[in-house]
């Protein structure tokens, strides 16, 4: 029987030639005109998962992208671990700013990966980390060494909210029923400092619509005299921070979980240079809520940030015109213990209030999810750590991450499972962004340490 | 010999269909996409001043688009009349809003057009006007009325900034020599309130452009921690206006003339509805500068209206991201006195001062002109109202714009002439705006007006 490295060694180029195959399809859940190569990609996900291994495969309708399902129970008496994981990918845009096209992946070396990294969009988030469990599975029923029983549960609507996963899960409590959930969905320090991810941040987000005149207006017949959508909305948004950078909404930060200052000194102890921050993302300095270090203020506070505006006339030169309507995306991060619905809720209220009456305004909800801290006390926390012990010879450290992935409340509520956050690639892989990218030796990395916990986690729980 | 209204009735379907094959070509100087269309109507502005009448007609090459000269030259012993206009268009945009194409003019009656108005972008703004101005020459030269030297300067880009009709004007002074400037670019009160246009704001349009961080980045992994451009530019826009509505940039109004009570009580004359103007905008309530009323926030008072914002995931759905760069174009309307130059260069030390040390700003100036401001006492002003007197029946009610036609100013200093602004569109044609149109009527009476105004100009003159 090979060992884990030998076949990783001698499979590695095809690991690498399917998940590129993978990344070449724009299976991009937010955009429509992009449905058709979502719905491809469940059907190459399911043929995958047949041909690591499971018994059965199925692709599960939903109102929305097909839910890919998929099993390999050897004895119902094992332990049962049921892997999350999406399909689906962000938008390119802004698509001028990669280096190369984002659905034809090349590998390029960069400085935090000498060996090269897969460049495209979803290499990182979520199809190259969740194309690690496919080929753990494979190469565990491959070399014998698959200790317990697995289930797949593959979505292709994370970046849009996952709202029929929440109805898929809720209607098969049984079917995904599991000792764990595994999701490799989150980052890690350095390649050289992993760490487990034990927190994620909720989320709502929500679109706003100021509406002002009934048509857009010369703004020198009516500039001065008419209110501007653009100027209020500006108005509105700025005054959403105050002074300190505090949000400004009644009520929200009401329960919002205060750190003790131990927790705030062991979060202090992780290893951190905000020269080097400042130097990656090349600003002068930081900004964020006031008395708050840079790494509370991206995970254990909560946010507001515009992640879209538009409004008037943006093309080449100039247009005098007073738009009639301006937009913008509006979402916030949220810490445990506040209810993504109660503050969208609050959001909406509050900008409905503050409107003045020059102009209407709209508040859609998009969606959103809780947030989520998991403990580090578990059984599945220890064979996590005791596998990155094994294949990265370091303790991984626990760390709570700004990012979001709504889904694992939900588990926790209908499934009553808890969940393990593996994550393997890099907060600098650019994930939502131009030139996303996943170091091949990450992805390697990942397949080599999945199956360890597969095996710790098995002995501990029999 | 035909008189005009004979003349007028026995062509009006030729003018009308001319006007329409012109503007078909879209002539939008602001996208270069549409650069042959600009050139294409040059050479179409070109052959219709020859086909009117014009003895000799050039099209003078510049560094932009041409500027096309015609005269007709009868005794260099009378009075010369120099019309001005422009054959260039706003871009349509947002285009979805037309009910029908803006390059494919339909005539539909509407409440304030019982005698149908052609729709088309340039229909009134300044296609229509100018072309007004061409089939009053050739009813004058066909009927043999023409009583003095008329020259036409019609360029192509108006909507830009005019920067390179500037050095044309400053080049040609000879050719140019004049005892009036003519031009209808501006609007009139209403069918039976006759009205002609005495003063013009000035203005001045910058971009703004703020960057963060060097790449677009994960929401979740960096919110509250990097400043987000976004909400950075939306505070500074925000902040530039105070409680009142005053614009907060230094020395913003140091040289802003302020109107004396008896004129104001003058102005406050002038025949307006706040109710019929609020809801002809469907707007409930206006907004602007405390103390002012609507007519002079939007006729003597500067201003500060963003044109344009954007930034970020502007797309269908959600996408959590926090850009890297976000931008504004500001325009902002200047009262006489107000340098433009000087009210520019204001703006940008102002909006550097005020940027936060987290990002970057960079402002560009786009371009610029004086307000102006035309006495009633002249001989020019005189036969203007007497013309409108003859074919409306109705004595002229002088008028200051908030719209700008920064040459105007220019024309007195480089030409020692001044303007007499004959407006016969309404300032609810909409022009800037989907769905601009010009009243049949407003075509006809202007063809109809402007000969007598050279008639009387001329007598008043000899």
């Amino acid at each position: 029987m090979l060992n884990i490295q030998e076949y990783i060694s001698n499979n590695k180029d095809r690991f690498l030639s399917e998940l590129i195959e993978l990344l070449k399809i724009p299976s991009i859940s937010a955009d429509s005109a992009f449905s058709q190569d979502v719905i491809d990609t469940a059907q190459a996900v399911k043929v995958a998962l047949q041909e690591a291994g499971c018994d059965s495969v199925e692709i599960c309708e939903t109102d929305g992208y097909p839910i890919i399902y998929g099993e390999k129970i050897i004895d119902p008496t094992l332990p049962t671990i049921l892997v999350y994981g999406h399909y689906d990918v962000q938008p390119p845009d802004p698509i001028e700013l990669w280096h190369s096209p984002p659905f034809e992946p090349v590998i390029k070396a960069t400085p935090l990966h000498p060996e090269g990294a897969i460049f495209a969009r979803g290499s990182c988030d979520d199809k190259g980390q969740m194309y690690m469990h496919v080929k753990a599975l494979e190469l565990m029923v491959n070399t014998n060494r698959l200790p317990c029983n697995v289930k797949f549960m593959i979505e292709g609507e994370e970046e849009v909210g996952s709202n029929n996963l929440a109805i898929f899960v809720a209607e098969n409590r049984e079917k995904l029923a599991n000792d764990i959930i595994l999701i490799s969905d989150t980052s890690m320090i350095a390649n050289d400092v992993p760490s487990i991810t034990t927190g994620l941040r909720g989320l709502s987000y929500v679109e706003v619509q100021v509406t002002g005149p009934n048509r857009d207006l010369h703004s020198g017949l009516y500039g001065g005299a008419v209110a501007n959508p653009i100027n209020i909305l500006t108005k509105m948004i700025a005054s959403l921070h105050d002074e300190n950078n505090h949000i400004t909404i009644p009520e929200f930060y009401d329960k919002v979980e205060e750190l003790s200052t131990e927790e705030r000194a062991e979060m202090a102890k992780a290893p951190f240079s905000l020269d080097k921050y400042k130097k990656a993302l090349d600003i002068e300095a930081v900004y964020g809520e006031k008395n708050y270090s840079t790494n509370e203020r991206n995970a254990v506070r909560p946010t507001l940030d515009v992640n879209g505006i538009w409004g008037g006339y943006t093309g080449e030169g100039a247009k005098t015109v007073i738009a009639s309507k301006a937009y913008a995306k509006i979402s916030m991060r949220l810490v445990p213990h506040q209810d993504w619905r109660e503050i969208t809720e609050l959001f909406k209220t509050h900008f409905e209030r503050i409107a003045p009456k020059c102009i209407k305004v709209k508040v859609t909800p998009y969606h959103g999810g809780q947030g989520y801290v998991t403990p580090i006390d578990t059984v599945a926390y220890q064979a996590a750590a005791k596998a990155y012990e094994t294949t990265f010879g370091k303790t991984p450290i626990p760390q709570r991450t700004g990012g979001s992935i709504p889904i694992v409340s939900l588990f926790e509520k209908e499934l009553g499972s808890k969940t393990i956050l593996m994550g393997f690639g890099l907060d600098s892989d650019a994930i939502h962004s131009p030139n996303e990218h996943f170091g091949v030796w990450n992805y390697l990395k990942g397949i080599e340490t999945i199956p360890y916990f597969y095996e710790y986690f098995t002995e501990m729980n029999t």
